[in-house]
């Protein structure tokens, strides 16, 4: 008798990249329907040490004032800096290929979002798949904040009961603003490294990536579908400028992905299409007590969304 | 016969600390003067793991959009990041003090101003004063540039003939913004780690930077006077935006002191008063060919401003 499952092989690294062109793709044209009012500008460009990508941008949308979604392969000798930092012999080979979004709407009442999914390599054998999905409000809506979680649940069970606490408390710990001693918005999922022993345990790692991406543009969309059509108010944009300067201080201080781009000589607008159009300064900010701008700030912090604690 | 000098003794801490804080007051009354419109706000600060200082803040001025000038004298254990950096033995107590400014003008016709003056010593006797002052304009002006650095240059001739060459060249080269691959502005003079062997030499190194603090003032000043009556544009506006963006990424990418105030957990809103009230990015900014914006990012390499070359 013929066996009826053919024994599992590991992904290759061309079916990795051929999904992460793919998944751009899906999520403009899922995006772009949805905004209704601009379409993706693509950018294919090429890195001198080796690769290429191509960044999509999207300005001056019904919904969305900014946002990019890029896809990139890149690869070449890993500069030392950064095979020191992450405890790698000198003078090896990497391929980094992934999905990174940001998508600022022009809303005060529609949430930013950031996705990045991604696989790295090394010509030393080392290989891992990292990648997450988190939502940052400008005001903080608990109703969406548990949608969000519940969504963000449903992908993890599906692959691993442990998944969503491990991965919800990894976004919490990495989205934090330790100089402003607070997150960067209500969490999500983050989860790095994640390497595979096995043939098998490296499908299941790909196939949750994949399953993490296709997520992400039904999510999205039904969360801006709640609020596109709310009226808002000069002092909500003045908060959302303020917040947007938190965004910036985030990914140009904390952010690893960021500073692994400037590091590696990466393309600068397509690792800074994550800043958003705008932001604002005010010293010392103090929003009146008991405000929607209070309850948000005091929010900031790791919260379990889904048990309301 | 009595002696008509006596013997240099070394500048103590708290010669050098009142010097700063007097530094502050005086650069205050002649800004504000200048300014005609508004007044600085002063916030008195302690820091838990010791130390204090004063920040003065100065917002919607006549020439001022937001501005501030720093004096603060921290002290306490070194943090273990920051001793192997510095190579330090582990478990110093350090000293910091200084003043610091960043001043941002409402018109797009007047340059940004920074400018930083600081003593720094550790329990183990190693001690070092450092500075230095640089401007950005939003759009270059050479005769602003000669005239700025011929100033810096009268400053450091007093007290050695090597310094404008030296410190001029450090500071084209701390002022860059490697990821966009150009200077922050028309830069300046910057030193640092000016290390004393004997109390002449330290009292030199006080003098200098005295001279540098008290030239700020009237240097800056000139520049203001230069410029602010004349009108300006939305497109100046939009220019002003978008190089300020670029003021932002050189402090939370590549400015040592904000990474060494965030580390030693300063006080963030000190820290982050460099920036800008207001920023925009625009995806992959392309200016008109032989306007005054593409005329203004050719400039932005080191040049000799002194002999235009």
């Amino acid at each position: 008798m013929l066996p009826t499952t053919s024994p599992t092989t590991a992904p290759t690294l061309s079916e990795i990249v051929d999904f992460f062109r793919g998944l751009q793709a899906r999520i403009c044209t899922a995006i772009e329907t949805a905004d209704g009012g601009a379409t993706f500008q693509h950018d294919v460009w090429q890195r001198a040490a080796g690769g290429d990508g191509q960044t999509n941008l999207i300005q001056n949308g019904n919904v969305l004032e900014r946002g990019g979604v890029a896809f990139s392969h890149v690869h070449g000798p890993m500069p030392e800096k950064i095979t020191n930092r992450l405890g790698l012999p000198a003078g090896v080979d990497f391929d980094a290929t992934g999905v990174s979004i940001v998508l600022h709407p022009r809303s005060p009442r529609v949430p930013i979002i950031h996705m990045n999914t991604r696989f790295f390599q090394t010509s030393d054998g080392t290989h891992w798949f990292g990648g997450g999905i988190d939502l940052t409000p400008i005001y903080i809506i608990p109703e969406d904040a548990q949608y969000f979680h519940s969504r963000l649940k449903a992908v993890c069970d599906a692959f691993d009961p442990s998944y969503y606490a491990d991965y919800k408390a990894q976004a919490d710990s990495y989205f934090y603003l330790k100089h402003r001693k607070e997150t960067r918005g209500v969490g999500g999922i983050f989860y790095d490294h994640l390497k595979a022993a096995t043939p098998d345990e490296m499908r299941k790692h790909f196939a949750f990536t994949q399953a993490v991406g296709e997520a992400f543009a039904d999510i999205y969309i039904n969360i801006i579908n709640r609020h596109r059509d709310e009226p808002f108010t000069e002092r909500e944009l003045a908060f959302q400028a303020l917040r947007r300067s938190r965004y910036v201080e985030f990914n140009l201080v904390w952010d690893a992905g960021t500073k692994f781009g400037l590091e590696t000589d990466g393309r600068t607008e397509s690792i800074l299409m994550s800043m958003p159009p705008t932001a604002a300064w005010t010293y010392d900010y103090q929003p009146e007590p008991d405000s929607p701008e209070s309850f948000t700030l005091e929010s900031l912090r790791p919260i379990d969304w889904l048990n309301n604690k």
